[in-house]
């Protein structure tokens, strides 16, 4: 451990560090919230893929999930700590194939990748917002987008696509903004938050806001190695159990023990099994690239994710989706179970809209929808070329 | 929360205390652990309800779980904080019939309710153990209760019973002592803890050492509202939803509000969701009457629970179980999957013994073996009077 130099305070990017394939644009409005605050010079960090088509017809926007950012494709380096999170299925060729479609992919409002966040330096004053930085919510990020849109000259996407939190930004865009998505492609999300959703986001927000390091959110200048780390893991651990299913951890990692010893000889408090492990190097990798205040503002826009919120009940809410939609689903997902999915194919097609559902048959759960690739791929590419 | 009297570093029953039901055994002899450990001076805290026959067939152990304790029945006050764990079931005329049955439950090994635990007082100095108890062992639980068993002149349990941890216990009393058991009742439990259960108790029990108030374990002499609380609370909160279900979560909050203001307003980072009220109020509950070292001891037993360590495999394992079985399982656990209880029923059945397994139709998941008595007390008591 004493070898390893130690984490600053906040893994966030910052202006000055090579920014790789992020372009920005800067608002020259204020941006007004759900909550009724106003934020002032925000800068959304985007990247591109392809190119725009004359008539505009062949964009695509790409909704990242919690801890992701505008890198859905581009490999590792240059400001980037890891390759895309679409990687392989973003490009010329592939399932999103950007020598046809004009793909963009922004980083979140309250993310830590160059979009204006907590870590970010407020205007009045130049210092990090840390606890000032404003609650937002899902439909503060879709407005955020709208105005990327505008600035791209993008009126309509051909297809808005994103898993989990992203897709819940799918979902709302299509509500709040119907005359501007062509289809709209949710993967692994819902419509609401449920209760045991808002239960795990709540209590990974918990154990970082009670580790001492996150000092009520003003942490950016503490001294290398004393930042939140230690309930940003943690708070990661708890994500990362309900990314993935009992299956596939019993066959990855049983029951095995960290360093091979035998069973006999692992009774101990420090015996360690190769679950664990697993689970704490995911904790300090997360640390190493991302900002615990973002952790926590995202994770609370996705517990209050209510596309029925002020619009009169769900069903009245998802009557205004017009969009053709693919609603993709895993079926050993236990964070947003494949009923949410199937549940948002149906409301649409009561209300006449065009939707279909596929399922990814995987034992990876959640995350299958960045991982099985071979699954995802194929349905996203002939609905795209179907719409 | 001002108002509130400071809580003392741990919530262990001290001697001194009320005993309510709790009777006591103090064991003359030294005991070695599974670990290489040894202790000295181990007391047992257990409560018994019913009579022994002359024949002492009638005699039946239940064993209780994670954070339960010697009172599975007899009410509040006293020194029992709370009812029996199993209050509805175990009494005259209930499903455990103690008219009929003597009923034994004791506070299992490094508990804080009784029996010898980290809060206890090391023989040598006078001084809490903390930092200095032992890495325990479902198995050494079990060896202390046979201990027990022969101070009350029980050479054969008619049967043994529990849940969860309890059902650990079952499986290991059947494993390692086949000759003293006549029956088991296995209710959701396993014969293995998974990687996924691991995953979950490994991050509960890094909540808790990751607070900077355990102190390493040394907390006990702390001023009051110095303890653990907030590593322990933590801990409890995942484990709490992991002991029920999504369904029950969506049935009983939903997305209701605390303090019932409406939707929009409630757009703000203080806004609390029903269910985070109900987590904070058991993680809360938990830290009044529990030990936060125990509750890492017993949770890294459970981690390390494996009947087939030592014995040539599962399958091996599984053979020496000559007793007569019923499994129960859970239909909506997702902590213990109900195929985990399929596979002891299976098991037991291709060795050629005699094995039933009944399912539990319950939303509460895990807990239901607490909760839906109705379900639970009558195949328990048609197999304890038909074996």
């Amino acid at each position: 451990m004493s070898a390893k130099p130690l984490l600053p305070a906040s893994g966030a990017w910052r202006p000055g560090e090579p920014a790789g394939g992020r372009q920005f644009l800067r608002l020259d409005r204020r941006f007004a919230l759900d909550g009724g605050q106003v934020l002032d010079g925000i800068e959304i960090a985007y990247e591109t893929w392809g190119t725009l088509a004359a008539d505009g017809s062949n964009a695509i926007l790409l909704c990242h999930a919690w801890t992701g950012d505008s890198h859905a494709s581009g490999g590792a380096g240059n400001g980037h700590p890891t390759p895309g999170w679409w990687e392989n299925a973003v490009g010329p060729g592939l399932a999103i194939d950007t020598d046809r479609w004009f793909v963009v992919c922004s980083n979140v409002l309250g993310g830590c990748q160059g979009t204006t966040g907590p870590a970010s330096l407020h205007p009045d004053d130049g210092r990090p917002y840390g606890s000032r930085f404003p609650v937002i919510t899902i439909r503060d990020m879709v407005r955020l987008q709208v105005r990327l849109a505008d600035h791209l000259g993008v009126s309509v996407w051909h297809s808005v696509i994103g898993g989990s939190m992203g897709g819940m930004q799918v979902l709302e865009w299509a509500t709040t903004y119907p005359e501007r998505v062509r289809s709209i492609i949710p993967i692994a999300t819902c419509a609401q938050a449920s209760a045991q959703q808002i239960a795990w986001g709540s209590i990974g927000r918990r154990a970082i806001m009670t580790d001492p390091n996150w000092r009520g959110g003003d942490y950016y200048d503490a001294a290398p190695g004393h930042g939140p780390h230690a309930g940003l893991a943690t708070a990661r651990m708890i994500a990362q159990v309900t990314f993935r299913s009992d299956n596939v951890f019993t066959e990855r990692f049983g029951r095995a023990l960290v360093g091979g010893v035998d069973a006999q000889s692992g009774i101990s408090v420090d015996q360690q099994f190769e679950v664990e492990r697993y689970l704490e190097y995911h904790g300090d990798k997360l640390v190493q690239r991302f900002d615990a205040n973002s952790y926590l503002l995202i994770g609370k826009a996705m517990d209050l994710h209510d596309i029925s919120r002020g619009r009169g009940g769900l069903e009245a809410a998802m009557a205004r989706i017009k969009a053709p939609t693919l609603s993709i689903g895993i079926r050993s997902d236990i964070l947003y179970p494949a009923y949410q999915q199937i549940q948002i194919r149906d409301m649409l097609r009561a209300n006449g809209t065009r939707a279909e559902y596929r399922e990814i048959d995987s034992p990876h759960g959640h995350d299958s929808f960045l991982i099985d690739l071979d699954q995802v791929g194929p349905p996203i590419t002939h609905f795209l070329g179907d719409v």
